[in-house]
């Protein structure tokens, strides 16, 4: 169900705001004062408050057995219940939300009720990760760093083009946007040193991507097909992979990268739904080779999402924003990594992140990691006050941000920021 | 706190069993009939019940806080409680077990209750498990393997001596022993072929691993130091990591192992305790070159456990032993493993399970998976039944057991056990 877009809501809603009421992204926030987190949507500069529509007897669920949904510290219960009742909500948040519509706009005491400030409440992690899978689906970046790190001739791995490549991430270290991050330590292998040492990393990096949630998931040995892949995402989240590169570097063969990775995650806050996203949707990049026959599917979807990094030093008084890129260049669609995940019979469970990749373009300007900035830190970002970055230093801090642009609003994602601590020291082991 | 070796219980044990009071392995059991999983352990043939202890209140148990603990269908929260619970309630059921205490042993009616035949219990996945992270910590299996895909002489990569290499595996697709798993399907590409199929794997393998789980964990940015690892280690179980090496060696490079071992990973119900293991605590192999400060302890620490592999096909009469391996040979210590991971902050979680990679040993015997045995598929095993196998075939059932013997009784894992059936048909993927 998309949301026309003449449809107005009596919250005020800025013509730049990320929330307006065609986007009703969900998320897990905690009012200030308030103990427990609960689940609410953005609107505008609001965060409507479900737990207190659900509590009043505003919202019919189907399939929710009477259970409660949204006075919870997770979105899991509400991801599970699928397509169907997701949709039915939305048509409901949308109409209460209706600048027409009185039963929310004219009950003062309801609405100072449901809906809070959203500069007053603490945003929280929204899900509670099950399993979290990074692909590798931008073939501007597996080029990149193929011909970096392999071979300029030749730098697509033969398997990239068939195989919707992807690892297993680390759930316990993804973060809720805002949530600072020390400096890895790590092995470091200096080019020609007889041993590697135990230091902070110093190619410290951020990865721009996409990810997504599962909701209903599938049982050990049945695949999802192809076609029926987007009943199982409830919606997309933009996600900060950050990356220790000489640790990476030196850890990586041939098991993959591991603590280079692990050291945390962010993701940002609210999520959006695929009927939110539904007016954005385009086709993807074409497919040559055309895949084999488990990958094929009629709508080969991506969606038209504008992606921004921007940094902030701790010397530079304004964030300046270092690449601009876009979701719908992404070479294998989330249908497509669905398929292959579970092509061997692997379960999806509800709380599963799946993420994109490093999502790059073609142009300079489009590269989604330092690592491709800067080519692997031999040409450094020269920045707007005069300053330059190979890497990130500490205190830096990286935001990203993205956005459904149509006529009159937009559809967004809000942002995850994340900033770069000192390392902390390291202990004597004994 | 270990148990003497002199201790008997009321209840019978044969001397070659697994679970002598010595041993009291923790799992999670449905009694038929019964509805509700709960927590117990093994004791002879029999389980003793915890939750019925704990309702009698013949338990009491530091840091509960009066929580319900065992009557519960996974040993999360037991876990997470942390070693002073966990020896306080081993001092109580050693107790009550003995043969000289009549609390349990002269009550027939709470005998009949809390003591139910193994028998009769249906077996569950012990633990909700949170993250799953796979080492490849034995020297032998590494060389062997690096022998085989890179270079015989040169097979170890640069940086096995130096870092305990690891992978992130999959959570939701570990299942208790006893599950049998479809032969996965997935994309095959042949030596000179132009592009690869989607077909069920002709190269299922399975992986000799012992697995440990998590009870406390450490927060993001806070590593845990190596001598204090064990504190965070509850207790050990088999591990089967099955693998697909067809699907394996067209998919790994460059982000590790995927689609080839996230069909299915098979872990013994049986969770043995550090307790139960210290009398058979040794010294693992010398380190050389001397590993990096962190992961250098005053104790560096194996266990002796002997493992074996026996395959049972679906024509011979009766199962074949297959490989005979040991712990303690393992490089890479649990204490190092766990220092290593968290060393760059990453977080460990109440039931996280990591696990050794396969543990193979020196001799042709010792190979702990039949990439190994069989040096890649060319030099096929030959059964006692006159069948040959270069991997497993539909109906295969492997068995993997293990225990420490010590002088007239064992401290054993029971067995992990499970067949691969035939590949369920590829449905047209539109």
């Amino acid at each position: 169900m998309t949301t026309p877009s003449s449809l107005r809501s009596f919250v005020e809603v800025a013509a730049d705001s990320h929330f307006p009421i065609q986007n009703l992204p969900y998320g897990v926030f905690r009012p200030r004062g308030a103990e427990a987190p609960r689940v609410g949507v953005a609107i505008g500069e609001l965060i409507l408050d479900l737990a207190v529509l659900e509590r009043e007897g505003l919202l019919h669920v189907p399939r929710s057995h009477g259970e409660t949904l949204f006075d919870r510290p997770s979105l899991n219960a509400w991801m599970a219940l699928g397509r169907e009742a997701w949709v039915a909500v939305r048509r409901q948040l949308t109409h209460l939300l209706d600048r027409d519509e009185p039963t929310l706009r004219d009950d003062a005491a309801l609405r100072r009720e449901a809906l809070v400030p959203r500069a007053e409440c603490e945003m929280l992690l929204p899900v509670e990760i099950a399993d979290f899978t990074d692909f590798y689906s931008s073939r501007e970046h597996a080029t990149n760093v193929g011909a970096m790190l392999r071979s300029p001739e030749n730098p697509l791995m033969p398997n990239w083009l068939w195989v919707p490549i992807a690892y297993h991430g680390r759930a316990s270290s993804v973060v809720v946007g805002g949530t600072d991050l020390p400096r890895p330590c790590g092995q470091l292998m200096a080019d020609g040193a007889a041993a590697p040492t135990f230091a902070p990393s110093r190619a410290v990096d951020f990865e721009l991507e996409v990810g997504y949630f599962i909701g209903p998931g599938n049982r050990l040995g049945e695949p999802i097909a192809v076609d029926r892949a987007a009943e199982h995402v409830f919606g997309l989240v933009l996600v900060n992979d950050w990356s220790a590169r000489d640790i990476q570097k030196w850890e990586y063969v041939p098991l993959g990268p591991f603590l280079a990775k692990s050291f945390g995650t962010s993701i940002s806050p609210w999520v959006v739904t695929l009927e939110a996203l539904e007016p954005f949707r385009v086709s993807g990049p074409p497919q040559d080779p055309p895949p084999l026959a488990y990958l094929q599917s009629p709508g080969y979807d991506s969606y038209d999402i504008h992606l921004e990094v921007s940094l902030q030093t701790s010397t530079a008084g304004a964030a300046e924003r270092i690449c601009a890129s876009n979701f719908r260049g992404l070479y294998w669609s989330l249908a497509q990594q669905i398929a292959h995940h579970t092509s061997n019979g692997c379960n999806l469970r509800t709380g599963d992140l799946l993420a994109s990749g490093t999502i790059s373009g073609s142009t300079p300007a489009a590269l989604g990691c330092l690592l491709e900035l800067t080519r692997g830190g031999k040409q450094p970002l020269k920045l707007a006050d005069g300053s330059e970055r190979r890497f990130l230093e500490d205190g830096d801090r990286v935001t990203m941000t993205g956005w459904c642009q149509a006529d009159g609003y937009r559809v967004g994602f809000g942002e995850v920021t994340g900033r770069i601590l000192p390392a902390r020291p390291i202990r004597p082991a004994v």
